[in-house]
C-alpha cells in the first residue's frame, strides 16, 4: 500500500492579472481588472502575480500596471504580490512600485525562448545576472524564476529532466545568496503526472536546499491540469501557479489553453485537506467576474457544476 | 511522498458502447455502433461493455443488442466482452448471446438506487443473489459489480467508505465462488483523488484477496477525472472504466458529464510507462468516429490537441 500523506498547506499563486489578462487582446479598464483582484483577495487568496513591468509597446495590457499595484500595494499588507520582469528596467520599475518579489522567465529550449523573448538562453541568463546582483544589493526582495518548456516545447518536443537541470545549475549559480523559488512550467501542457514526477524528484535531489522553493505551473490543455499539480505536490512542490477561471493561453503556444482553474485545484486540495487559504465559494464569485470579462478564453470545470453541488 | 511506481499493466474497461451509447436520445443505427466498436477493437481495447440486456422499453438504445453481440461474439475470440444486465431475465439473455461477463449495478445510497433502477438496495441485492446463483452453476462467468454512487450521491451528498463496505460485505456474503470485480464508481464525478484513495486503502484492507478485482469508474465533470483515476492504480485499482471521447452522462445524476475520456487516461498512463495494449493514435480515431454520432455529447482533452502534437 502507498502511504498518503499529501502536504498540509500549499501555496496557491494566481496568474490569472498576469497569464490570463495578458491573454486578452483587447483592452480592459485598469477599473476591471482591481474589481477582479480584489474578488480574488477576498476569496483568500495570499499570493498573486499581479501583472509584467514590461514595455506597453510589447504587452500594451500591461501599461497599467503600475497603476494596479499604487492602487493594491498599501491597502494589502499581507498579500505577497510578484511581478513579471524582463530585465534591470522592468525590476527597478517594479521595486519603485513597492513589488518585492519578481518574476523572471526563461525558456529550456532555445526555441522556445527566441519566440518568447527574443533572446538565446544565454541572452536571458545574463539578464538574470544584472537583475540578481540588483537585487542582492538592494535585499528584502524575493525572486521567482520560471523555466519555462521545463518538459515539452511547441518547436522542439520533448524536454529532460537533464535538460532542465543544465539551465537550472546556471541560474543557480547567478542567483546565490537570493531567496528563490524554481518554477517548472509545464507550458504546453504536454507533461503527464509520471514526467512532472520525475522532474521534481531528479531536479530536487540534485538541487535541493533551506533556502530554495519549488513550484508548478500548469496548464490543462491535455486534461492532465489536477493529476498534474497533485503529482508535483506530491513530489516536493510547495507552490502551485493558477488561474482563477482557467483564463489565459500562451500566444507562442499553439493550441494552449489558459492555466489549470484555481478553482479545481482549490477543490482537489480540499479534498485531501491540503490548506490553501482560500474559500472555494468566494472563487467561485471571483472566477465569475473573470470569466466575464470581454475577450476572455475561460476553461473551468467547477464553474459547470451548480453551485449547491460542491462541497 | 507517492513512490513512482505505477503499475506495469492497466485494464481499461471501455464504455462508452453502454454509458454511452445509452445516454443519446435519438435512436442509433446499430451499424454505425458496430462501425464505432470495432474501431474500439481497431485500437487495442481488449475490455469493452458492450451493452445492457435491459427492456427496450426502458432504454430503445439497447433494443439491438443482442444483433450486436452476435456481430462480434465469435470474430474476436480474444474480446472480453461485458454486458449489463438489471435481473436474471436479463442475465439469461446475456449468456444465451454468448456473453461470458455479466455486469450488475447497485447503488449505495438508497435515494439513487431507488432513480435509477426503482429498487430498494435490498431488492437490488435480492436480484444480485438470483443471478449469482445462477451463474454459480453454470460456471466460467465472472461478474463485475458496479457499486454506483460509491463516493456522492445527487440527493444525499458525500458517502464514506463505511457505507460501500455495508453494501460490499452483502453482495461478497452472495457473490461467494464467483470471479467478481468490483467497481467503485463515481457516478457524479464529484469524488477528489484523496477520497478515491481512501476508498481504495479502506474497502481493500477489509475485502482484499486473490480472487477479488478492482475497478475505479470515474467522470470528469469536477475536472478530478484523470487524477482520480491515477490514484486508484495507485492505491490498488486494476482496471479502469472510461468512455472514448468522454461520450455519455447519466440521466439521474443531474450535472454529470460523461465517463472520463478513454484517450486523456491512455494519455496519462502512458507518460508512466503504464501498459493498456491501446494504440492512442487509432484511439482517436475511434473518438472522431463516436463524436460525429448525431446527439451525443462528448468531453475530450486530447481530441482538442492538434494531432502532431501527441506523444
Amino acid at each position: 500500500m502507498i502511504p498518503l500523506n499529501p502536504p498540509t498547506h500549499v501555496d496557491i499563486v494566481e496568474v490569472a492579472p498576469r497569464d490570463g489578462f495578458q491573454s486578452i487582446r483587447a483592452p480592459l479598464p485598469t477599473a476591471d481588472k482591481i474589481r477582479c483582484i480584489q474578488a480574488l483577495i477576498d476569496a483568500g487568496v495570499t499570493r498573486l502575480e499581479i501583472g509584467s513591468f514590461v514595455s506597453p509597446r510589447a504587452i500594451p495590457q500591461m501599461a497599467d500596471i503600475g497603476e494596479i499595484v499604487r492602487h493594491f500595494i498599501g491597502r494589502c499588507p499581507d498579500m505577497r504580490f510578484s511581478a513579471l520582469v524582463p530585465n534591470l528596467k522592468g525590476a527597478e520599475l517594479a521595486l519603485a512600485s513597492g513589488i518585492r518579489e519578481l518574476v523572471f522567465v526563461v525558456s529550456v529550449s532555445q526555441s522556445h525562448n527566441q519566440s518568447n523573448v527574443r533572446q538565446s538562453v544565454a541572452e536571458s541568463l545574463s539578464n538574470l545576472k544584472t537583475i540578481a546582483e540588483r537585487l542582492r544589493e538592494r535585499g528584502g526582495t524575493r525572486l521567482r524564476l520560471d523555466l519555462g518548456t521545463s518538459f515539452d516545447c511547441p518547436y522542439e518536443g520533448h524536454i529532460s529532466w537533464q535538460q532542465v537541470d543544465a539551465v537550472l545549475e546556471q541560474a543557480r549559480d547567478i542567483c546565490q545568496g537570493l531567496e528563490l523559488e524554481i518554477a517548472l512550467c509545464d507550458t504546453t501542457g504536454r507533461a503527464t503526472p509520471y514526467q512532472v514526477a520525475e522532474h521534481f524528484t531528479r531536479l530536487r535531489e540534485r538541487h535541493d536546499h533551506s533556502r530554495l522553493g519549488w513550484a508548478f505551473h500548469g496548464h490543462d490543455t491535455y486534461g492532465m491540469g489536477v493529476a498534474n499539480a497533485l503529482f508535483a505536490i506530491h513530489h516536493g512542490a510547495t507552490a502551485l501557479d493558477a488561474a482563477t477561471a482557467g483564463l489565459g493561453g500562451c500566444p507562442f503556444a499553439p493550441g494552449a489553453t489558459g492555466n489549470t482553474a484555481t478553482e479545481d485545484l482549490v477543490y482537489a486540495l480540499n479534498g485531501g485537506q491540503v490548506n490553501t487559504g482560500i474559500d472555494l465559494t468566494k472563487l467561485l464569485d471571483a472566477a465569475d467576474a473573470i470569466a466575464t470579462l470581454p475577450g476572455g478564453q475561460v476553461a473551468s470545470h467547477l464553474r459547470q457544476v451548480p453551485r449547491e453541488r460542491l462541497a
